[in-house]
């Protein structure tokens, strides 16, 4: 992408409604553009992030053997109304009314549409067991939304839910995907402890929120110190010695009761970027969606529910990647990998190596970002930095007359003079993780 | 993906409240599930395949330098105040009151939201153009909603938007999008006619619909047969030859007034599924959006909105593409290339044969849905040609005994009787425009 060509409205100033790192960023990054109240605009570089992020979340949900669907923004009040929720959800709920006067709902979260579906289809235990997920637009009407996306009122989420036939499957459906959560959030590049959580009003007896370790976490929490070595390995580590470890928020801990040693307990921030629920059969009971057992009786199935606040994990992504310059993107979600920077935009050696580096780094899949707008030299840096491509190029008149162009990693800073030929070959090694 | 992990409920009979034959067959290939009045859930095999119609819009919009974004689903009613469209837009408008009383509605369209964003950032003929789109659920409050997904309310569309220098730049953009809608609609296996519109509640003098022939459409339409010809090389027609072709809804023809002689016009049915509109500096001027000029001069951008119905897009492919025995998918909107049929689960050698099939299958990209399921070989048959997946594969013991497997094009019904290696080879060469 070239980008005289990228709709991408930098802005120089952090905006002054901007209190936290990731807000300020997002904006200063052309990433979104508020359009009132906690509602956003998700612009071309935004949108592309979240993409990357959900596409990490879908391809960890098909692993496990989730089917993904796409359930209806508007929601029949009436299903709502089978499960008693309608009336006791809060105000976060925005109730509608259409022009036949019937009542909708945008909405917040999905378990009486999904057991609708189940119903319409599950006849037998048989059918079971069934999971279904979505990635889509969640509208919860919060009171006071702040922190940008953070807490905003339209959010992108996945949710998900299952079907099974006993309590056990339940509850090793629920510690699959539990583990499938841990294994998301590393892929993401976020570090995220379970803690055990108020199931609130989705109902049931068993929840875990997911915490992002971040200094900036608006939620403090204690955690045993041997999640450290376990969340290396989450592939070969048990669910149950996972599950088992102490986390809690610090409303839930009791220094007095606390199972683990004061100089075992580690102290951090944290950002909930998921939550999941065991609830039983809360709703396939009051939806009457029950199915044929093996006995030939019929029963109602278990049912739990998974959520990942997407739009909220792409600004804790930049909540734990970023400094004083700007973003630092893990490679693995970033839509650019090689930022490409002209600094003599007038110069024609100079813009003849620009666009044969540019052809051949698209033609080798590395996703480079070209700088060719008419601009200094110090405003493309900033710029660069800003947004967080993983690695930047810089082809300049003075490295040229040597031969050479500048490759520097975002993270590290780390420099390099090389050749064109060699530093394409540098960034192919440096990037074939993501390649 | 094998069928007993897929989510993929198909009905054996109709439901009676289908009546065009895109709605039936949407509803017995398990694709949507209807929620209430005009609204859906899209199932698995339903949202891979809108997904299949989006990428391709998408890739088709990226070409030509428009940039992807996402806008608010919920639209802050001052925006359409500004313009003069909140209290003009009919019932068809969803109008929402938050928890504050304050006045939201269901974007229909999103003239306003992009153009707030334009004005945000656009300082300068220099910001110029810019050409922003999405692809995003959209509602409009049909009174009758009917015909399934084709007249639905909530409804998956892309719409984009253009912002230029003058008069003469907008109706080159016009004609550029006009042409790219054209091999879009081609790549996705429709023919498009544009044919000159009515601009609407969106505003303007100059409108295209692209009316897809079917016969099963549901407005009647007159063109110039030399159409016929000139759709087989978008690529190299002339854009002015493309739109001077004479198209006319019934409602707009007249045989006394038609510049085509009768022998050469055709008459036929269409489905609309695009329609794009320039309307000069509507909004840009009403909710002040200028920006400065080349001479110093203030002036307000000269726009253009495009739309394509994407969900509608879905269903008008099933009208031109199905049989008396379902759907058949053109390869580039199929999620799944081949359908493997398993006709005796029980039989060691079948499944093994068709285990390793699988295996090879997914090695070489080809897609394949296996249908792995315990049950009788004619219900196979009959679910694999209802959902349209364009070749077949199937084994059983009695090919098997002489070493071959039967390949079958959804299509046209050939078959070949081919070792498992041939086979793959076969299919391999029939798909390579898609691999």
């Amino acid at each position: 992408m070239k980008l005289s060509q990228y709709f991408l409205p930098t802005l120089k100033e952090t905006p002054a409604e901007a209190h936290v790192m990731s807000h300020k960023l997002m904006l200063r990054a052309g990433m979104i553009c508020q359009h009132s109240s906690g509602i956003y605009s998700w612009l071309p570089y935004g949108l592309a992030v979240m993409n990357r992020v959900a596409q990490i979340i879908r391809e960890e949900q098909n692993k496990i053997g989730c089917n993904e669907i796409t359930m209806p923004i508007l929601q029949d009040a009436d299903l709502w109304r089978e499960s008693g929720r309608f009336d006791n959800y809060g105000k976060e709920m925005l109730r509608v009314k259409d022009r036949h006067d019937r009542d909708l709902l945008f909405g917040p979260t999905a378990e009486e549409v999904v057991t609708d579906i189940f119903r319409r289809f599950a006849k037998s235990y048989k059918d079971l067991p069934v999971c279904l997920y979505q990635i889509h637009w969640k509208f919860r009407d919060e009171i006071r939304p702040r922190f940008g996306v953070m807490r905003g009122r339209e959010f992108f989420m996945k949710d998900g839910y299952s079907f099974d036939l006993s309590k056990e499957s339940t509850r090793e459906t629920y510690k699959k995907i539990l583990k499938s959560y841990l294994k998301t959030f590393k892929r993401l590049g976020l570090v995220a402890i379970p803690v055990k959580g108020d199931p609130g009003p989705i109902g049931g007896d068993l929840s875990h929120e997911f915490q992002v370790i971040a200094d900036t976490g608006e939620s403090k929490l204690f955690y045993d110190k041997k999640y450290d070595a376990l969340k290396e390995n989450i592939d070969e580590t048990d669910i149950e010695e996972l599950m088992g470890v102490y986390a809690a928020a610090e409303e839930m801990h009791d220094a007095n009761t606390c199972p683990v040693a004061s100089e075992d307990l580690k102290e951090a921030r944290g950002i909930e970027v998921g939550h999941i629920f065991y609830f039983g059969d809360k709703y396939t009971r009051s939806m009457n969606a029950g199915v044929m057992g093996p006995d030939g009786k019929m029963f109602y199935p278990e049912c739990g529910s998974y959520g990942i606040g997407v739009s909220r994990v792409v600004a804790a992504l930049i909540e734990v990647n970023h400094d004083d310059r700007g973003i630092i993107w893990p490679t693995q979600v970033s839509p650019f990998l090689v930022g490409l920077m002209n600094l003599k935009t007038k110069d024609s050696a100079t813009a003849e190596t620009c666009e044969r580096l540019y052809s051949i780094l698209n033609q080798k899949g590395l996703l480079p970002l070209y700088d060719d707008r008419d601009e200094g030299a110090g405003a493309k840096f900033a710029n660069m930095d800003l947004i967080g491509v993983p690695w930047q190029i810089a082809v300049g008149p003075k490295s040229l007359s040597t031969g050479q162009v500048e490759v520097k990693n975002r993270r590290s800073g780390e420099c390099h003079l090389l050749s064109v030929e060699d530093a394409v070959k540098f960034l192919e090694d440096a990037l074939k993780s993501v390649l």
